[in-house]
């Protein structure tokens, strides 16, 4: 690819940003300007690329007709209030904040390769899936040949960092003021984080289903092309600072064989299986890495039409940056 | 009740023998002698009781004739070494380490009432659940009358406790070198578990199944008199000292009505509710109670015929300790 194109990156100055900036180096993406943006609080700030330090610019001053690609890896009021803009200025738009809905920013998963993408007309806007409807997507998409799951249940433990930067310093205090047996004060959470685990991630409807794991329904839906798929979902915070350890259970009409299932696993794209009796985790294993790290493949205890798995995912690079530069691969194919 | 028998309590040391000491004085129970063992290395140890310490003496040398009743609270291998000697003496025994196969010493949930002991024959022998069996079961006999579950699907967030003194001491250890920047020592566990989940607690079969995830399936089988259930289970450590987080999800062949089982769970025996929008957690709300605290009660995101439902509960004190002098007060109406 000799043509670049001219990107903006606007939430810079976080986990997921800073991680799409190494991303975009590491990849050889052919940027032709990157424009780093984030709030005014926190421009001013420069991260590095391709040898060179990017100040951070105010995102409310930037003109994005200067750009042919924006990532939105900021907050959920950000791309909403940003998003038409960016639409009427003719820059196609990567969401990796799940702020539109699915059907006007669908989510795309760069391990379906080229069909992931089909039927879509720039600018386009997408949705980068959830970090944990990204790992689940990878694996349900490796087994769809085999089995055609009827109802799926997700027990996501997620790393404090699904609430940014906040998150990781309010885990990191907490834990310091408890060893150091001085009282506990709740800032970025609302009660105890360090060694304790919090029943759901933000606020829940009339229903008691959080946004978190609506989202994820129905990303799950959309990705798996089953979108008749019953999910159940439980997203909780763990005192983890980065990666997500997700248990993953599968309904089936037929018994389970088990066999199978694992040469569907080892061969899949994205995936590494872990082998039996051993098991991966998202600190030890997934943080760092591209590939989403799968292990303790079972049927259930006394169920053999159930599908048990372990899934452990970075959420931040794999669940996020990776998969968003992916995605952006995927549609340059288009432009250039 | 006046008259009073002699007790035997064999695992003293640890932290649930040490909540048993506690509860069999706080719930005035009507012990004549109290005899605390432990293994040859922790005898000579004392423990307050009724306002005298008592030695903790070495389980090898005792006589089991001398009492009437023994709670087995120390590691597997120890009941399975001990408990044909104390049956042969005449003795009854309540065993809380899971180590005896369910024909042999069947599970009692004193929430049941005096059922729960229907059928049993002196000397008792009799298994306390584990912890998360028991609170998954005053669940599941809670809503009996509304639903009866086809398929369960427990994810049990088990605290570190779970490994005993050397597990809390662990997790300890290393959240404190690893705050200091210090290189990590794994002793107790085999990598790191602060700051991580664990997938597994001890080793898996050939099927991938660890023991104490097909022990809770068959507890939970028994338990609610459905022999038939489906179980699916994953029990994880996470790093957290005390107290179990539990995601449950039933699945059923009708529609749920949430309200129906709010109004079951605000009147069971043994259950606290806590209220729509918020939730409990095991450090702040389970531990050092004697209740189960409930929350988020919903359907599956997409699946009506789904109850999701979250559950702390203190793992030490009403999973085993609790439950096991509750038990004794089950039985002991029959010897006295």
């Amino acid at each position: 690819m000799s043509k670049t194109i001219n990107i903006a990156l606007v939430g810079a100055t976080g986990h997921v940003g800073e991680a799409l900036v190494e991303l975009l180096e590491e990849r050889d993406f052919p940027v032709k300007d990157l424009h780093l943006l984030a709030s005014s609080e926190s421009a001013g700030q420069s991260l590095s690329f391709r040898g060179r330090q990017l100040r951070v610019r105010s995102l409310e001053a930037f003109d994005f007709t200067q750009v042919q690609l924006a990532f939105f890896a900021a907050g959920v009021d950000v791309t909403r209030a940003f998003h038409e803009a960016v639409r009427a200025a003719g820059c196609s738009l990567i969401d990796l904040s799940a702020a539109l809905p699915l059907d006007l920013a669908p989510c795309v998963l760069p391990e379906l390769g080229e069909g992931a993408t089909q039927g879509l007309t720039a600018p386009w806007q997408v949705s980068v899936p959830t970090p944990s409807a990204t790992a689940c997507a990878v694996v349900l998409a490796a087994l769809k040949p085999l089995l055609q799951p009827r109802q799926v249940q997700l027990n996501a433990m997620l790393s404090i960092s699904t609430l940014g930067r906040s998150g990781v310093q309010e885990l990191a205090r907490q834990t310091a003021e408890l060893l150091n047996a001085r009282p506990l004060e709740t800032q970025a959470v609302d009660r105890q984080v360090a060694f304790n685990v919090l029943a759901q991630v933000g606020a829940v409807d009339e229903q008691g289903h959080a946004e978190l794991e609506k989202r994820l329904a129905a990303e799950l839906q959309q990705l798996s092309g089953l979108p008749g798929l019953a999910v159940g979902a439980t997203c909780v915070l763990v005192p983890v600072f980065f990666g997500d350890s997700l248990a993953l259970a599968m309904q089936s009409d037929v018994d389970i064989d088990i066999a199978a299932v694992q040469r569907l696993l080892e061969t899949a794209a994205g995936i590494e299986l872990v082998e039996a009796g051993d098991y991966p985790t998202a600190v030890g294993d997934a943080v760092g890495q591209d590939l989403v790290y799968v292990g303790r493949v079972r049927r259930g205890v006394s169920d053999p039409r159930q599908l048990n798995l372990w899934i452990a995912s970075d959420n931040v690079r794999k669940g996020a940056a990776l998969n968003a530069v992916q995605i952006a691969e995927l549609l340059i194919k288009h432009y250039l």
